[in-house]
């Protein structure tokens, strides 16, 4: 052990563009962090060498030896093999049944835990964020794509089998909107930061009056996420549908997982949750006014997640902390 | 302890017409049953003290006295607080805040476990059943609404708190349908058997020259929903129609349900169901097509449900059972 006499969890985070990885002790602080670029078109051998030696590395930096290190804890894009760490299938990085925890362990020789990202920030948020304190969490990420994570008694919970808790493949609109995963009306394809943005123009078009095309600089590739609600604030009729109807998908999906998992809380995060209460109060409002037996039971609170960037960091470690836990338990 | 020299729980499936109570051994299997009318305008204590009593005498006509009685597992419609064994709501009973364990033991003098009437189906299939040997299974029971339960681990799971697993109550369709729980376009609303007769209903209204007339002899309110796959069966357009949607919603709300739990298998039960591989064919199709990660993942089977009118007893009964392993084991 080393001279700071307490051990360590390595958190990474794997993203499309950037690896992080962090300390993260006991209390899941994040002591000290760094990125390196995935360059994920690369045999995958080599994007994990490049893991385990940069956390090896920032371990040694920071004053731990391998031997201080609890374990290693990854938060994969994809579907996953939890149980023998494989990432089975990755969209985003393209890796295929990828032994990643094995090949993890030749650079950094510790125990190695690897998740889905999304149930990766779930727990992190649980265990230090919003959800703090709560045991059951349903957790939704609105970005490029609709990430789900759930953690019921205090755990990830995954589902039966590889391929579950994907919250944002549950059915949503009418439009018949080809989702990215093949199937029709997904959550995504209504909910995610993209589809916001893909109405944005797609209203911005058939409205050449709108203020939309201000913001975004005549210019409907620069659009983004937050422009729908400022226009929306600054009164202009396209923005406030967008926005409206926006948060009506979302509330329509968020009320799903409220009746199925009627969890102690509901987290949101991603860029579009910047706009804060502007999306919380509408949504919760629809919750009280929605959720199956309002009346009589209750309604989970939807908030914004708090840990932003560090969250798949936190979740990893987590993984990590919750495992040896056990162990010694 | 009784000269049979073995214990028995007691299983009682409270329905808004008919109690059914049975005396379920160790196995599962169904050893004695009876059945006794509702009646639940009256006071709730009455209705519960026939249900004890029913009880007891049952136990005693069959050589058993109560302390042979490992206890009584009662499913109940509605919301269910089954920790302490309150029916919470019931609009099919119209109760509220029902104290059924407590008032329940006065009469039959054992432990008492309480659970939702679909929860309790859903535990019975996988006791003794369509999903008999699975630790995590989905149930959905298409009847007059659109019940549901979850076993997870063996164990049913009703959400962190009251009112989860509320599977009828996601969304699925876009035509405004009002849900018996006040939202709007839940998956009752689509593809409960109530749904398919209004259905059948409005399109004979439209289709004169349907089959649907001849099959309810020209009386809209004899249609039933077996009309439908019988219409279809003869090669009649509307019935055709009715039978494709109808399988389209609940492969929709399926799908979600395969794509958030990733169970082992999917159990379906009520009236509806009589149309078995008519329906499972095309449900199991749609879900190899649309599941999430539907080229590398586990697509859980979808069956038809086994134990009948008994499921609700098995179940109850299979409460008591899973308690008192617990406590010994």
């Amino acid at each position: 052990m080393s001279d700071k006499g307490k051990q360590v969890a390595v958190g990474i985070d794997l993203g499309g563009t950037a690896v992080k990885i962090g300390l993260v002790d006991a209390s899941y602080e994040v002591l000290a962090q760094t990125s390196i670029p995935t360059n994920g078109e690369r045999p995958y051998e080599q994007v994990i060498a490049d893991m385990g030696n940069t956390a090896a590395a920032l371990l040694e930096e920071n004053g731990y030896t391998v031997a201080d290190c609890l374990g290693a804890g990854v938060g994969s894009p994809g579907i996953i093999d939890s149980e023998n760490g494989i990432v089975l299938y990755s969209n985003n990085i393209q890796w295929d049944h990828v032994p990643l925890a094995d090949v993890l362990k030749k650079y950094l020789p510790v125990p190695v835990f690897v998740q889905n990202d999304a149930n990766c920030a779930t727990l992190g948020e649980v265990l230090k964020g919003a959800g703090k304190g709560y045991q059951n969490a349903v957790f939704l990420t609105l970005g490029t794509g609709v990430g789900g994570g759930i953690v019921l008694d205090g755990k990830i919970f995954e589902g039966g089998h590889s391929g579950g808790a994907e919250l944002g493949h549950i059915k949503c609109g009418s439009e018949r909107r080809r989702c990215t995963c093949g199937r029709y009306d997904c959550l995504e394809a209504y909910a995610s930061a993209t589809a916001l943005i893909d109405d944005a123009k797609k209203m911005a078009e058939q409205h050449p009056d709108s203020m939309l095309w201000e913001l975004c600089g005549n210019d409907l590739d620069a659009m983004n996420a937050k422009m729908p609600f400022d226009a929306a604030e600054a009164g202009d009729s396209c923005g406030k549908t967008l926005v409206e109807n926006y948060i009506g998908y979302l509330a329509d999906g968020i009320t799903d997982l409220a009746n199925i998992f009627r969890p102690d809380i509901i987290v949101i995060g991603g860029g579009v949750c910047a706009q804060g209460e502007k999306l919380t109060n509408p949504l919760n409002q629809y919750l009280r006014e929605n959720c199956f037996g309002n009346a009589v039971t209750y309604i989970p609170q939807v908030v914004i997640a708090e840990n932003g960037n560090h969250a798949g960091l936190i979740g990893a470690a987590g993984l990590v902390y919750q495992h040896s836990s056990e162990l010694s338990g």
